[in-house]
């Protein structure tokens, strides 16, 4: 009898480790699969107030250096430029495609010798589509054809999220007009 | 004896799944429980500088676009008024209750058409009851009876947490005070 | 026979529930291990513009109360001055060091009775030994030995990475220079 039970008690110890190691989570420190688990496209529109705009403007600056004012993008790359805006966000390129949200927050330029910026913003959505808010903060080093920021945390439909979202300038007219491609990747769902 | 051992094999692999089920933790990607593993409530108070009261003011703008000044709060549902703030936090709805805590950090008032704000800030606890700090970030549509933001991070006994935080408005009077409830649910404690 | 299997199937279940509960990960609200994934230290340097250091500002005041202005750090402990930079990080505490990457994104001032800050920011880096973003939030009491901020995400390298830095004042100059040390560490690697 004992030599039956034993190679049987053998075999389930090994799928007994095959099982616990291959369902548990990844401790802390080790790698995990960066696979999205959900995706979204997005477009927001940004056209700064310039003194003669107000009617269309969505954003407006509200910080900048002492050698500049509000109304003009400062020198040296609009570095200490801080903007607040309230862009609309569209499915496809077109600015005026019906929006599906809105993206809210602020921007600042902040280095001298080329265009780069920081951002902390919400894409804000209440639609049948989609209800809840994404929260993104990240250096946006606005030369680089692509920029990947962070998505700190999400509400409603969002609960809780994690992820990337990688910018790309899809146009850019003078110091008014700048539209941006955002790929959300989010790597966490709740 | 096989007749015997069998069925207790099989009922202890059925425990074995079960347990091993029940307690790793979902992998990146699926439905996690919504249960807080910790919930906090406070009220925050925020008295603006109005260019009279800087002696009880613990809050001022300190950016606004080019059509406004930094005492009165900007035209256009105050859009692009920049606040720093430095509130004291306390455990119920009284703004001369002992703190236990301070709101620091800033809001901004981004869009035209109705009352929105978007916040960056941390409580800071140093007391017996709390030592560390929660850190939120999120767009905060004030009209709304109740809005979600982040928590994005926290130190000390609030270490690593991540969760939401429901503001309500508890009072608002004029353009001078206002008192947020907060109701903060953890979802990653550490 | 009996007698000899029980006891064997007794042990064999110990050590089933011994290696689940080792090697499963903390369901949400559970203690987890706090051992960082990743550690690394360095230093960022900011010289702030006061009207006469154009050439070697690293900052600038973009906003500041109404009873202030943006050359000169505001009464009350800087209560308000809002502050944009772009400063150099080194891996030692030498302004001169080879820089390995910038810090660049907003501190401000945020009470009135003594020195305390809100950080957003970034570590950007594009350098054979690290290439991506560190992102940061959180509040500063400048006037702690050691203070604690989140790390709220990451890029490239640091792909969503979450932890903790931990930041020191490791020179201070009048009103024109300081220098952190900025102790990262991650528990959150992917």
């Amino acid at each position: 009898m004992e030599s039956k039970n034993i190679p049987f008690l053998a075999l389930f110890l090994l799928i007994f480790l095959f099982v616990v190691s291959s369902t548990t989570a990844a401790p802390a420190g080790k790698i995990k699969a960066r696979l999205p688990c959900k995706r979204l496209v997005f477009y927001f529109h940004d056209i700064l107030f310039n003194g003669r705009n107000s009617k269309n403007a969505t954003s407006a600056i509200v910080g900048a250096p002492a050698w500049a004012n509000r109304t003009i993008m400062a020198g040296q790359n609009h570095f200490g430029d801080l903007v607040v805006f309230d862009d609309p966000i569209t499915l496809d390129n077109n600015l005026h495609s019906t929006p599906v949200g809105r993206a809210q927050g602020f921007y600042l330029y902040d280095q001298k010798d080329i265009f780069t910026s920081w951002l902390g913003f919400s894409f804000v959505f209440n639609s049948t589509q989609h209800k809840g808010s994404i929260n993104f903060a990240g250096a946006d080093p606005i030369m680089n054809k692509t920029r990947d920021i962070s998505v700190v945390g999400g509400t409603g439909d969002f609960f809780m999220s994690r992820g990337i979202a990688t910018l790309m300038t899809d146009a850019f007219e003078g110091e008014v007009y700048f539209r941006l491609r955002v790929d959300i990747k989010l790597y966490e769902c709740w």
